[in-house]
């Protein structure tokens, strides 16, 4: 459960800390940066909250503490953003370095059932119990009952299905260009045929966020942005509008897909409206 | 002169326009960025100033495009953000690779007088006069008349030598990290030296701020930011209080050198503090 201290930077009067600690779940070392508001050194008995960021296909936990601005806002509001790696590292799996879509640095966000993944890639378990559990251990000034949850495309994905699979544990969620319909999209198949088996057709549905959401019970307030010009978008890889179907289709309100004109995936896209997921968790963490 | 877009990218309600030209003054295709803010779309007539952000060692134009946040102050302001490279590339001059703090990526805004880096390595010729007159030729919209300077570690001492030798040309300058005295300091003699000669000691004074600020008259109101945990700053490269020991013994009045606490030489400082300098440079932009 230790923590190691790789590097401390100040960033936007706060402590960008990149950590690493030995994960059981996914039996690696993983990296994770923490970043810690202003407010997290100056009043020692204000509990800080925290937003989960989950990041996209072949990220690691530095693309969006770098190029998200999300310390921006969060150091307005003095919230902590915690951005966790998206796959385990370095397992030495056949194949899990051949494509940037599948294996390393692409988790999913679920436990693999299937050999040989299941021997490690359980970022479900990782990013819902262990993670968070090391975290709060180690830094006992965040506060472990107000934590929501926001993420890019693949962790897009993840923000939604890991909200929607556990109510209440979240306060808030929201989502950048997220994989809102894995089940109908090329990287979700084969992502989930990976690491579920290609029969596996209800395992895939209980990580997939337009099923999830027909199920939902009382309203959802999600924020989503999605560029117009974002050609994963235009691929037919995110298919928002499945979701947003899905959840008109189950009488879920509170469903607010932002389609924003000429945006495209990158994290340009996040850089511009990271204030406003922050200001969408801000309202739940300060409730 | 003219200029070939390979990419639009959608930024802060504006547009990051990724752009190349065949220049003259350093004998190669050269990249650069441009930030269009909203306000460049919204209304024919108005003119938009500019702010050039000149990048330091190894950098391209992309690095602070991504990292330094300037788009969002630049965005609220209306001021576009040009972003040069920082050397010539692929010149193909015996050794211009060899090193990351001397030629390719380390052009010093100086134009080189010693052979071979005289054939090509012009880049005070080319940010003081090629560029603006490319862009201004190719974005009538921009204002040639409204023109502030600003740059990081290389790009400090850029922005201060380029502002120091042509008074009048930028209506402000501001630095992070700014190389302040190249004469005295590793990287400058390095550079210098291959340059312009070992033995050329008048013509390495002619491109250092703290030599150029003895000799300015009146006022200078330069916004200077430097991080205490800066290692190049801890190194001796940067000596910004050379600097302000040089103006203050000029009697040159309006030096504001911030020593950040804890904040390091990276993107994460500017990112921190980019609204400060497009505010300082808004100021007179907009005067």
């Amino acid at each position: 459960m230790s923590v190691t201290t790789k590097a401390t930077i100040a960033s936007f009067g706060g402590k960008l800390l990149k950590l690493s600690h030995a994960a059981t779940s996914t039996k690696c070392e993983m990296s994770f940066n923490l970043y810690l508001p202003p407010q997290a050194f100056q009043n020692p008995s204000q509990k800080i909250p925290v937003l989960l960021y989950l990041s996209g296909l072949t990220c690691t936990a530095d693309n969006c503490s770098e190029k998200g601005f999300f310390q921006h806002g969060a150091s307005k509001k003095g919230i902590a953003v915690l951005y966790p790696d998206t796959s385990p590292r370095g397992l030495n799996i056949p194949g899990e370095d051949e494509a940037w879509d599948f294996g390393t640095g692409a988790g999913f966000y679920i436990d693999a059932t299937k050999a040989p993944y299941n021997n490690g890639y359980n970022m479900y378990t990782y990013i819902t119990e262990e993670l968070p559990k090391t975290v709060f251990q180690a830094f006992p000034q965040l506060d472990s009952s107000r934590v929501s949850i926001t993420g890019h495309s693949m962790g897009g994905h993840g923000a939604l299905t890991l909200f929607l699979r556990n109510p209440g544990k979240y306060k808030s969620v929201s989502a950048f260009a997220p994989i809102s319909n894995p089940v109908n999209c090329a990287w979700g198949q084969k992502a989930f045929g990976g690491y579920f088996g290609e029969e596996q057709v209800e395992k895939w549905k209980e990580h997939d966020a337009t099923e999830l959401v027909r199920k939902w019970k009382g309203p959802l307030d999600v924020l989503i942005d999605v560029g117009t010009g974002d050609n994963f978008y235009k691929q037919g890889q995110l298919l928002p509008e499945n979701f947003e179907k899905a959840a008109k289709e189950a009488g879920v309100e509170g469903v607010r897909v932002r389609y924003q004109p000429d945006y495209d995936h990158s994290y340009y896209t996040m850089a511009t409206f990271s204030d406003d997921h922050v200001e969408h968790a801000a309202k739940y963490l300060f409730a």
